[in-house]
């Protein structure tokens, strides 16, 4: 089944498609800067910016932010980078609960996701990992929730993968847009 | 104080600001649902595809709307379409809670601000709205979480405003890139 589009959206958004398959070619921090200055500028509640980045693009914090992969997520150790998305838990203004840092950080994590597609990478967002070793490895504090681990990396040249491979990177179809509204 | 942008990212998201002049003319249902189709294509956990949408494109469901709004949100009157933001609770899969629903709907709403300025629109995301009024008046059930109020139209020209209102639509500037990586 392929993707159906009534309408002609952004080029980077009808790319953009769960990889799997990486290139093993290192990414360098000059690289990755530009996604999280796309992620920086999305909107947040009062500005709150409440995104935060734990990068790993080095041997040691790869490394660490491998260790946490779950076994489904194997393919990741792959990719050339591991970025740990975070969130402020509380406002700075007034020390209150936010509401909105889960929202406003997906937000960001989809402009990072966008940007990485126009310059030729591409970025995949999982949910499979250990948060609490994550937390103990990089000592991270209980004011910022652990939302989500993203590899980051130019895909594969699908003509060089083996025909199961190249029926993993399949982009995701979704349900009708009518399905969408509400009531 | 201006913007600083040390990498040139996609001119969209240099472009998107939390507009509050809207151009009056009218939007259609065919110019919105491109915008919507852009937040479909948004990824998501197990692909739950999370993201609903009341759309106030009516003088009914507009004025619906446009009731919840907070007093400091009255500028969102002026706006030719509102559209409410959704999230389901809870996975299709086994009913579970699903706790990457707040985050996923954020990326699917990046996808949405950024195709409409790609189209010559503008999207301002709010918190400040009454959502148990929302629920009541569109009998929202306990299953879909209510997330944000979108204003969406043509951002006004700038130069047919008055100087105070021009100085309402300066882009919001972003604390340091370094200050968002831990650790």
């Amino acid at each position: 089944m392929e993707r159906d589009y009534t309408y002609p959206i952004m080029p980077e958004i009808q790319a953009r498609y769960a990889t799997r398959q990486f290139d093993s070619f290192p990414v360098s921090r000059e690289e990755i800067l530009p996604l999280l200055e796309a992620a920086r500028y999305a909107p947040s509640c009062y500005n709150e910016q409440p995104w935060r980045f734990v990068l790993g693009d080095t041997p040691d914090t790869f490394a660490k932010l491998a260790e946490t992969l779950a076994a489904g997520n194997a393919w990741a150790k792959q990719a050339p980078v591991l970025i740990l998305v975070l969130a402020t838990r509380f406002f700075k203004l007034n020390g209150e609960p936010n509401p909105y840092s889960r929202f406003d950080t997906g937000t960001a994590s989809g402009f990072l996701q966008l940007e990485a597609v126009r310059r030729g990478f591409a970025a995949h967002c999982m949910a499979g990992y250990d948060a609490d070793k994550a937390r103990a490895l990089f000592s991270i504090p209980e004011t910022l929730d652990i939302i989500e681990l993203i590899a980051i990396g130019r895909p594969a040249n699908l003509q060089q993968l083996s025909s199961e491979a190249q029926a993993q990177e399949k982009p995701g179809t979704r349900m009708p847009l009518a399905d969408l509204l509400f009531p």
